[in-house]
Formats: C-alpha cells, sequence, structure tokens
C-alpha cells in the first residue's frame, strides 16, 4: 500500500497522550484531539491562539454554506450549487498575557508539554510551564469537553500556577465568529446581534447565503465581576481582565458556552436571539465539575456496553478504543437530521459531506450498538427521500436517485462522473433498510418509511438499467461502481447484482405485506401510484439481470472487459507517486486493472454468506493483488476476507492500517480531520474480522480466530434486544448473554442457544 | 436527422441575395453575407449601426485572448488555460443622420432593401430607400470588399443619392475598438496611441492579456478636407462631417483601410504603430477601383480553376459555390501559421478554434486546388509540434500529442474527456502527411518536418496504447474516437486502425529513407535520438494492433462491446429534443448504440480502396441508422459512401443538407458563424461522392454517377501538376487535361492515360 506509520503519540489503553510539543505535527494533533457530541465538534487547536500552522475548526452539524459551481461547459445532471459544512464560531478563544508578552506556543519559550485525550472520561487536557522572556514562570492547564448529555453545552477550564512569582496576568476570553473557511480563504459571517444578558454574553451570527443562524452564549466563573470588561468587535463578543495571581497557587477560570444552531431559515435574528438565550440561561449556570460529572457517566456506560477488549496489544488496543470514542462523538443517533461526514465534525475536507459509507461501513457498528442511532440514519436517507425524488429527474431516471455525496440531501458533488455514474448510494440505502430490518426487525419502520424508499429506489433502478443488445439481459450501463478507478464501465459487477437485489428486496417485502400489513401496502401503492404492471417489470428486469461470471475460473468479472484491461504490476509503481491523482494523468488512472478500493470483493463482504469459501479465495486472490487501496476503506475490507480466508499474516497488516489510520497518520492526510468512515470499518474489521461475525444470513453466525501476538479480546453485541459478551482467546471463544431475552447464534457452524449459561468452544 | 431547411435567401447562380429586409434572420444573414481574406474576416453587420440583435464581428486571423480556466476539480492532463480568437475593431464604423434622425434599419423606415454578396467578383452590396419622419426619401448603397491581393486591406463605399431633396446628411466614420466579446460579455482591448498622419487616421489596440496587438488606420475619400472634423474616444477614432447632397444626385464616399496585426508581444507598440503605419501609408493610398479591380481578378482566376458548375439544379449550384467561396475566403495557404476555424472568420462559437477537421475534412480541396494552402496547413502542426510535445508529456505519453481544438498550437479544450482521450487530431496530422505525399510528391517535406511529426506521433501511439491482457493484442484504452457519443471506450476500431496505419507509415517512411534520403534520415535520427529497438516496439505494435472485427457478420465493431450496447431506435427521438446535449442527462448520451458521426465509416473513407464494396456496404447498412448526424460534418461523408454503394437518393439528401447547410440554417445556429468545414466537405460530397473520386488508392480513381434531376457537372481537378477537367452528364463521363503534364487516371476500373485527347467514357 505504500503507506508508512509516523508514531509519535504514546501508547496508553486509554488515553492519547502526545508528550512534548509537536509543531511538526500541528494539525494531524489538532484532528486527533478533535472533541465532538454529534451536534457540535472542535478540533484540538489551542485555545490561547498559535501563530504556527492551524485550523481553529468549530462545527456545528448541518450548519452549512451554499454556493453555486461554476463550470466552464455545463450539461443536464451536472451539480450546478454546492453545501459546505462551515466553520462556525471559536468558542475557545482565549488570549493570555505577561507584562505585555503574548502566549503563543510558536513564539513562547514553553517546557513540559502534554496532551492527554481521556478516552474513558471524554475530557482533553493540555499541561505546560511558560518562562517569559522576563524569566516569571508559569504552569497552565487546559480542559475541555463538549458534553455528550446536553448537546448544545461546551466546557472549558483553565488554571493557573505560578511557580516563581506573584503578580498579573492578563486575560481575554470570548466568542469568535471572525475565523475564515479553509478552502473558501475567507469568513462566511455576519454578525446582527451582540449583547449581554446578566453574566451571560452572546453573539449571534449568520451565514451569508444560506442565512443559517447560530447563537453562542458563554457564563465566565472564577473572576470578580467588579474587575472585567465586557468588549466586542465585528464578528466578536468577549471580556478582558487582570487577574492578580499568588505563587504556588492555583486560580481557574471555567467558562460555559450554549451553542445554539438554528437551520430553520425563516426564524427571524430576535426569534433565534430569544430561542437560544433561553438555552443559554438554563445551561450556562451549571457548574463545571456536575457537567463534567455527567460527562464522565455517560462515557461510562458507553464503555460498558461498547468497549472491545484487547490483551496483549497496547497500539491496538489504544487504536480501536479511539475508533470508538470518534464514532460516539460523531454520531450517537440524537437527531435524523443529521448524518456521518467522511471527515465527522474533525475538518473542513469533503466539505462535511455523508458519502455511501454510512449505510456500507458505519451502520453495522450501530446496528449492534446503538439501534436507535442507527434508525436514525436512515431515517435520514427517508427525509432526504425529496431531494433523491429530484436528483433522479435531473438524471432522466424515476424514482429516486440518492447522492454520492451531501450534506443535506442534495446531491454537492461537482464532478458529475461520480454525482451521475455512481448508483451504489442509493443501493447502500436499499442494503442498510434489509440489514437493519435483518437484526432490528422494526417491520413499522419497514412498511412505512422503508418500502417507500425501496420502491423509489427500485423505480430508479428499472428506468436507469438497459437491456443488452447482444446478450439480452439487463444491466447498467455507463456507470462507475465502488472501484472509482474504472470510471464509466458497463455492467459493473457491483451495481448490477446490488440492482438485482434491491429490486429483489422490494418484491419480497410487497410480497410480506400483503399477508401482513395489508392496509399499509394498500396506502403506499395508493401514495406512490405502484401497479402491478411495474411489478412485472421489475421482476423480469430481476430475474435477467446480468451477473457477469467466468464459469472457467470462477472468477466474477468486475465489468465488461475488466479481463483484457491492461494489466499494471502495482507494486512496480514508485510510492512517491501515490495518491495517483496526484501525479498521473487523470485517464492514466483509468486504462488497467488496477482498483482503488473493493468492488467484486466489496459484495462479496456484504452478502457474504452467498459464496462458497472457494469462490470467496479465488475471486480475493484474483483481486486482491490489483488493489492499491487508496481509499482508506478498503484495507478493512480486504482483512475481514482474508481472516475469513485464514490468511492471518495478511488479515492482522491491513487491520492495523485501519485501527491507527489517524493515530499513525498512515494517509499523511489527518491534517485535514479525521478518517471517520474508516474508523468505523475498524470495528468491523475486529468484529467481522477476527471474530468473523457475519449478520447478513439467516443467523448470526461467528468463525472467531485470533491474532498470534494477541493473548485475547473481547466484544460486546447488541443483538436483538440482547447484549452478549464475546471472548476469544488463544484457547476458547466464550460467549455469554449479559441481559436481554435468549438469543441464537451460531459458532463454527453450530447454533448456540444463550440462554443463562455461558458458551465456551475450543478455538478452531 | 429532424433537420429543416429555412429558406429565405433567393436562389441565384452566383449570388447570395436578400430581398427584403429580414430581421428575423439578422444574425443569420450577419454569418451568410461574412467576407474574409484568410488575413482577416468580417461579418455582414451594418456598417451603419443597428439597435437590434447583431454581432457587430471583425476578427483577425490568430489574434486571440488568454484565459485561465478555473475547474471545481483539477488534475494532471485537464488544461487549465484557454485561448479564444477575439472580436476586433469594426473598420466599417459609420453612422448616419439626417436633421438629427439617425439611421437605424431596426427602427427607420426604409423599403426597397436588397443585400447582394457577389461570388464572382467578391463583394457585398447592400442598398435600401430610407424615408425619414420629415418626409426626404434618401438610397443608400454600401458596398465592401476584403482584398484577396493585399490581405491587409479592407475597402468601403458609401452612395448617398437624395430622390426628393436637396440638403444635408451628418456623418460619422471611423475605427471602433470597444466592441464586446460574445462569449466573456465584455471589451478585451486597451487603445494605447492613436493619432492622425496626413490623411491617414490610426488606432492601435492591444488585447488585456495576450498582448497582442493590432493597428487600424484609414483614409477617407470623397469630403473635402475642410469640413471634415476629426474626433477620438478611449477605444475610437473618427471624423465627423456635414455633407451637403443634390437632390437626384449621387454623392460617394470611399474608406480605405489598413488592418495590421502583429502577434509578436515583445514588439513595443511604438514599433507596431511604425510598421502597421508605414503599410497603411503604402496601401490608403489606393483607388477603391483599382482595388476592386486587383479584387475581380483574383476572382476570376480561382472561378476559372475551381468552379464547379451544376446544370439543372440552381439551388446546389448556388450552395457549391457559396462553399468554394468561403473556403478560399477562409483560408488559401498565405501564412503557415494560421488554420482552419471551425467558423472561419465568422464568428466566435467554438473559439476560433481548430479540430481535426482540417486535416481529415479540409484537407483535400486544398490538395486538389491549392498544393501550397495544403503545404501551409501541414506546416502549421510542424510548427506547433513543440506545444503537441508538451501536451504528450502531460498526458503522460511520449512524442507529440497533438490538440483537439487550438488556435495557436496549445490544448484549448476544457473538456478533460474531449482534450484527454481524442487520440484522432494526432493520427489525423500523420493522415494529412500521407495522403499530401501520396498526391503531391513532396519529398523535401516529407524526408524533414514530415518525418519528424511522423515519428513523435508514432512514438506518442507507442507510449499511449497498451497490451490487452485476455487477448495479447495492442490496443487503445480509455479513448473517444470520432463518435463523441461513446465517451470513454477501449479498443475504438477507428483509433486501432489509425494507430496501426501511422506506426506502419512512419516506418515505411524511415525504410524509404534508407535508399533515398540516407542523409536526411541519419540526421533525423540524431535530432530525435532514434534508435532501431524503438523501431522494433513499433513494428511489434503495429503488428499486433487489435481491430475489432466480427467474422460472422463482417461488420467491424465500433470498440469492445459496442455490440451489446442497449439499442435506441433513433427515430423514435422526438425533433424537439435535438440537439441532444441540451435536453438529455448528460451521461443518458453515452449509453446506448447511438453514434454523432461516422466512425467505423469515416475509416471506410479514408482508406476507402481497403475495403470491398460488399463490406462497406454491410457496415453502412448496419452503422448509419444508428447515426444522428449531430455533428455538422457527418452527412457528407455518408453521402459520399451512400454514392458508392448505389444509394443514390440517400446519397442525394445528405448531399443538400451539406451544400446548403447554412444558406438553409440547417442546424438553426448560423447565427454563430457558418459551419466552415463542413463547407469543405460539401466540394469532397461532389468530388469523391457523385464523382467517385479516391485519392487513397495506387492510381487517382473515379467512378461518377449524377443525381436523378441534374442535367450536368464539371469540376476541375489540380493532380500532380496536371489540371483536369471532369465533366459528368446522363450519358457521359467527359475528362480532358486544360494544362500540365500528361497523367494517368482510373474511370470505371480501366486505366486512361490523358494526354492531347478527351476521354469520352459512357456513364454507368
Amino acid at each position: 500500500m505504500g503507506k508508512i506509520a509516523d508514531k509519535y503519540i504514546k501508547i496508553d489503553k486509554w488515553k492519547i497522550i502526545e508528550d512534548g510539543f509537536n509543531a511538526y505535527n500541528g494539525m494531524v494533533s489538532e484532528s486527533i484531539f478533535s472533541l465532538g457530541n454529534e451536534y457540535m465538534g472542535v478540533r484540538g487547536y489551542f485555545d490561547e491562539g498559535y501563530s504556527g500552522e492551524k485550523l481553529i475548526g468549530s462545527y456545528l452539524n448541518g450548519i452549512i454554506e451554499k454556493d453555486e459551481i461554476k463550470l466552464s461547459n455545463s450539461y443536464k445532471g451536472m451539480v450546478k450549487n454546492k453545501t459546505y459544512m462551515v466553520n462556525t464560531v471559536d468558542w475557545l478563544y482565549t488570549r493570555i498575557s505577561i507584562d505585555g508578552e503574548e502566549l503563543d506556543l510558536s513564539r513562547s519559550n514553553i517546557r513540559e508539554f502534554k496532551r492527554i485525550l481521556d478516552m474513558k472520561q471524554g475530557i482533553l487536557t493540555r499541561e505546560f510551564i511558560w518562562d517569559t522572556s522576563k524569566g516569571k514562570s508559569i504552569k497552565i492547564t487546559f480542559e475541555r469537553f463538549v458534553s455528550m448529555v446536553e448537546s448544545k453545552l461546551g466546557c472549558q477550564k483553565i488554571v493557573f500556577e505560578p511557580l516563581n512569582f506573584s503578580g498579573n496576568i492578563e486575560v481575554e476570553s470570548g466568542l469568535d465568529f471572525s475565523r475564515w473557511h479553509q478552502a473558501e480563504k475567507k469568513n462566511l459571517w455576519a454578525c446582527p446581534k451582540k449583547g449581554k444578558e446578566k453574566n451571560i454574553i452572546a453573539i449571534l451570527g449568520e451565514t451569508l447565503k444560506s442565512k443559517q443562524k447560530v447563537l453562542s452564549a458563554f457564563e465566565l466563573k472564577g473572576v470578580p465581576e467588579e474587575i472585567v470588561r465586557y468588549f466586542m468587535e465585528e464578528k466578536f463578543v468577549g471580556v478582558k481582565f487582570s487577574l492578580f495571581l499568588d505563587k504556588s497557587k492555583k486560580r481557574r477560570l471555567e467558562k460555559i458556552v450554549v451553542n445554539y444552531a438554528e437551520k430553520n431559515i425563516s426564524k427571524t435574528i430576535e426569534e433565534v436571539w430569544k430561542d437560544g438565550m433561553a438555552v443559554a440561561k438554563k445551561l450556562c449556570s451549571i457548574e463545571y465539575e456536575k457537567a463534567f460529572g455527567q460527562q464522565r457517566d455517560y462515557w461510562e456506560s458507553v464503555w460498558k456496553s461498547s468497549d472491545i477488549v484487547i490483551e496483549g496489544d497496547e497500539e491496538n488496543q489504544q487504536g480501536i478504543r479511539y475508533c470508538i470514542f470518534q464514532l460516539y462523538q460523531t454520531y450517537h443517533g440524537e437527531d435524523s437530521r443529521f448524518n456521518i461526514g467522511a471527515k465527522g465534525l474533525t475538518g473542513e475536507a469533503y466539505s462535511g459531506n455523508t458519502f455511501w459509507d454510512t449505510e456500507t461501513y458505519c451502520l453495522p457498528f450501530y446496528i449492534f450498538n446503538n439501534p436507535r442511532a442507527a434508525k436514525n440514519l436512515i431515517e435520514f436517507r427517508y427525509k432526504t427521500l425529496p431531494e433523491a425524488r429530484k436528483r433522479a429527474a435531473e438524471l432522466d431516471c424515476e424514482g429516486a436517485f440518492y447522492p454520492i455525496a451531501t450534506n443535506d440531501g442534495s446531491e454537492t458533488c461537482g464532478l458529475w462522473q461520480h454525482a451521475s455514474l455512481q448508483l451504489q448510494a442509493s443501493t447502500g440505502v436499499a442494503y442498510a433498510i434489509w440489514h437493519y430490518d435483518k437484526l432490528i426487525e422494526d417491520k413499522k419502520f419497514l412498511y412505512t418509511k422503508g418500502i417507500e424508499m425501496l420502491i423509489e429506489i427500485s423505480r430508479m433502478l428499472a428506468s436507469r438499467g438497459q437491456w443488452g443488445q447482444k446478450n439480452n439481459k439487463f444491466g447498467y450501463f455507463a456507470v462507475m461502481g465502488p472501484d472509482e478507478f474504472q470510471m464509466m464501465v458497463n455492467n459493473n459487477f457491483y451495481t448490477n447484482i446490488m440492482g438485482k437485489k434491491t429490486l429483489a428486496y422490494t418484491l419480497e417485502v410487497l410480497i410480506e405485506m400483503t399477508l401482513k400489513a395489508p392496509q399499509q401496502l394498500n396506502e403506499i401503492e395508493k401514495k406512490l401510484k405502484l401497479c402491478s404492471q411495474e411489478l412485472e417489470d421489475w421482476k423480469l428486469k430481476e430475474e435477467n439481470m446480468y451477473i457477469p461470471y467466468d464459469e472457467k475460473t470462477g472468477i466474477y468479472e468486475q465489468h465488461d472487459g475488466y479481463f483484457d484491461l491492461p494489466h499494471i504490476n502495482i507494486h512496480s509503481i514508485p510510492v512517491e507517486q501515490f495518491p495517483l491523482y496526484h501525479s498521473w494523468s487523470y485517464d492514466r488512472i483509468y486504462r488497467n486493472d488496477m482498483i482503488k478500493q473493493p468492488d467484486v470483493l466489496m459484495y462479496m463482504f456484504l452478502h457474504n454468506q452467498e459464496f462458497s469459501f472457494e469462490t470467496k479465495k479465488i475471486n480475493y486472490e484474483y483481486y486482491e493483488p490489483r488493489t492499491i487501496h487508496e481509499s482508506s476503506l478498503s484495507p478493512s475490507i480486504h482483512s475481514i476476507l482474508a481472516s475469513e480466508l485464514k490468511k492471518y499474516g495478511e488479515a492482522f497488516e491491513f487491520f492495523k492500517f485501519a485501527t491507527r489510520m489517524d493515530l499513525d497518520n498512515y494517509n499523511r492526510n489527518t491534517n485535514e480531520g479525521l478518517h471517520t468512515t474508516s474508523i468505523a470499518a475498524a470495528w468491523m474489521n475486529i468484529v467481522y474480522g477476527f471474530g468473523g461475525m457475519r449478520s447478513d444470513g439467516k443467523i448470526l453466525a461467528f468463525k472467531p480466530s485470533i491474532p498470534d501476538t494477541w493473548k485475547s479480546y473481547s466484544f460486546n453485541l447488541l443483538y436483538k434486544g440482547t447484549l452478549l459478551h464475546f471472548k476469544i482467546d488463544n484457547k476458547f471463544v466464550t460467549v455469554y448473554r449479559i441481559n436481554g431475552p435468549v438469543v441464537k447464534v451460531n459458532i463454527y457452524d453450530e447454533d448456540y442457544l444463550l440462554d443463562s449459561n455461558e458458551v465456551k468452544i475450543a478455538l478452531q
């Protein structure tokens, strides 16, 4: 893969530790030390300002700006509007100086720098000693968290401890809306209202074009009111004060912040101010330690149900906990208007966009840990169905065509070849409905919203596909499958078979409904004007879907003509040419058998149980050597399949990359933000990979293995309302029920009823 | 084709006549009545200004502006700079008023409007009677021509004849650089110098970014100097005067203009002024009638050698003369830095760009009429070889990759899929060299510049192609062939076979040179570091080039998988959906077997003699019904092949479209400019089509036929220095030599020596 770890984070089972300030990795650390709570996210930037390279990034989920895309040649179906997550308010804004000398880690004389993210408690601390040019030494500690309990609440604590002097320190603290958006290279806010009500200081920002509003408010604790001077600028409100410090005595400041986001643009400035201030008045009064107590409790319960414990591998123990921590921070199902951006809320790359990764890479984690979150992710697609219908019409299709990249449901990908040719976002939604129903059995959802989406996606699939002239089979022409290194191909295996699956499943649910939900069926038929001819048409197309397969070799052909594509030995490509998008002529990427990420193998992961061991082996051994894993999502899927195929060494190599992708900055772009969806794949990598779980068959099945170097690993799963515990060590697989009803699972091809007894089986 | 004629031009054998002002077709007429002389071109706009819809377009060959292309996502090989022909100086600028009432054909009360382009003499006249609101009636005649003899010279004559009054008329005349560029919607000129030297008034314009300079100067004749007031504005110089007219007496004004274009940007403003004024001083003194005499003589000699006479079809007689006239106006080989834009010098659409049409559609006309022009067109490609080398490097290729669209040799097409995937510009250059050598036998050119281009194109072809993995054949992957409705395909028949031809021809010339030009061979080998391994590599690739062909049916497959593409009955597409680029989703165009323009058939035209009648018939009958002819270049090629296949009705239908494409505005976009390269195809349509000429075999061969409704047609050909005359009537084919050495031609498969006797053969 040509990817090498950059290790500077200290290993610890529960903590992410930067010991000594590492300016070279400044922006990488900002990403790694990001905090979030689904509602908001904030990068691990320095509260006190910093003149070095930085991205003072603070994001509120769903707060986006809109813009036109300027195309030199525009044709029907090309996207003309983009949306992107905006950088909002720097609510940690602090400035500190002593004797007129400003604290700035890129210039100041500091020592004993330490930054620690405590994942067990959900808190970030940073401390160092500052030696001023006049010889004063002071230890400063910053602490922050964003509340998982009160989503609008952010808390900051600063502790000053003068080591060798008594005297004044000058402090500014405020709310700053003047930061720039990184890619747009400008600020995107107007601040039409600012004010102070009692102890609360607030500012209201409004995005320039989308007209969304954010009220940010704070109360400062630990400073006598009489010394505080309130001040404001165009896009800033805050306070200044001079604090007298006694030698060797700690003095603490607490800043309790509320960020209130309003996406409904019909609300006036006054209304948002009023609503936001009501929340602020309620929340800002909370004591820092009380809020932190709630935070600790929350994380304690998360780890109780969702922790993965690895004995014998601290590096990956740290890595996988980091993944689980960031997944919860990014999304835990508070609000179905939110989704999971490729970078979560940790950076501006990919514009905050959600891709098809949500349904295929992230959903399993939520299904087995947090079913409400899983449901809300699918609800997001239902809420945005009107946008998907519009998009289908733009592409001369019927039904609904889901966007490949979106913030609010509308397609925002400016590369037409991706936006128009990739059908996997739509089939991914259908897959998610199927997978969710299979495991959660939420029939109420399936028979109303689920079936509505399935019908609309099936309509798109029936109208977008065409009949081959020679083979007289149905299929998809001019598509880009999951492997984006093949730009415009016919009969892509993944696209065709996922199309077939979706049509078949829609028909299956409709038949199920004739028996089990005739009234709801009647309603949906009326609402969508569904008639029997349409169903017959789908059936015909489903039955005649072309699946490219070579009988002789047992290999599924990725698309028409793939087997004759020029071969390239991917190991012959010099490492410095990666990423190829930057160093190869654009068209050159597309004209050989090199694969960016799994395509045939992706389907063999999603519908794993349909294939024999032998078929998976043949196809893995054919396709993996052609795959360069330029997508961060690629290694996990290969690791999972490699485990199944008993290629344990290979499986472990791919796994390392997934769990520590950002901690070790494998892709050299963690500075832009975390690879949030890859993080979800790391969870799958353990449970589906080493745990050998398969959730696509009739019964939840496991074929566990364990990496050579590990002593044991364990994980929990929430399955049909039952919390199960799995532990695998070098000799045994141990499974028991923590709570919930009795369930049956399959281990090494045998069914086990998990009643009150622990099941203990020899590792195979 | 869904194309219907819009007939408003009067039929005449030698003239293009608009009888009565037709405001609705105002801009179409501007295009049709365009004048040009290769150096400059001017649309048929109204000299006196016009408040209706218009494009006051005046162009100087090679005078272009440069700009950056803004891409939302840019990858290697995508074009980042564009060039486009700019609108230059309105040198016909005139304003006329009587009693304060300004003449404006969109508002004034006029009658007896007549506009005539006399193709025999190369002059445009326009006359009408203007009845002013105060009851004055005056006949005004405008006349203009651009000199084919002195390329920098343009002449205007205005005649006033008051019918019912004596009195003053107010006139302004000048040079106006303030016109806007149509697509850019702004003016692109600065005018740093203006002045008057003796009787000559001049202005120097400089393009804002490319910094090219144009000096425009004029002398006005027929007005007493004492009444003239000289005036200027920021981008304008001119004169005003009040002229007393005697009732019923004609009074004439003559404006002699010099436009001097300097593309060498290292020349200073002062230098260009000096050089330009020297030319102006020489040329502006000429008498209008003397210059017109030269013009008449020039055109007389053109018609003597290049006329096509049709008896029995005045419409097409007018049409084909118009084509020949416009071809000469666009290009006649003055300067090898010029080429033929898709719209010639008649409009701004396609940015003045040259496409591969020059070599494949236009060159035959010049080879058989004006060998110097033919050579200069190929010289243009030699001059721009450095740019083609740069482009190859951008596309990760060796050698030279010729641009699909260019003004100055650099690629300027902003659609990467066209600029990166179309190899036919490069193979077209090789074809041109081959065709030129075959007919002109200019070995000096071939052994120096020709071979250098061939080697560099062969290098590109060898490095751009790849080996198929399954068929173990060489071919081109991810290409767009001539049929632009198939965007990114593998093993396009045309691309592969033209690649094979080019490699073979390069090797052939190199072998020829070992015998006939060893010293030049030695020089070129040294200059280009050519070695024998490279030649062996080319040979291997040439011999193993994959040519997709179905043995069973005898049909060449347009590209891998074409036969299985979904079929669409092109006659089922409603006429109002054309052009499809505007009404279909972009990707939808690419996913069926619909063809935009000939692809397999294009090769069967270019290398016609390689295929049997039966093979051509089978392929024509397969591909033509799938072709929608959305390119204006398509019908002629089909007409030529239809003639050969004795589908005479079909051939004539396609032919009509080609000869009168602009006169009858078939594509409804003649307002943007003429379809200059289609015009060249119209000539081929008669000579190669009805005349049945084939120039790709060992001997120049003919199989003439004649459309039912024609009495006869005749044309001349310059062949190996001999001017031949062909006449075909309903009974006979008559051929004789007008001048030059004795040559041999083949008619109906028999060779004839054209000595002093006329050859008369029965029509078959």
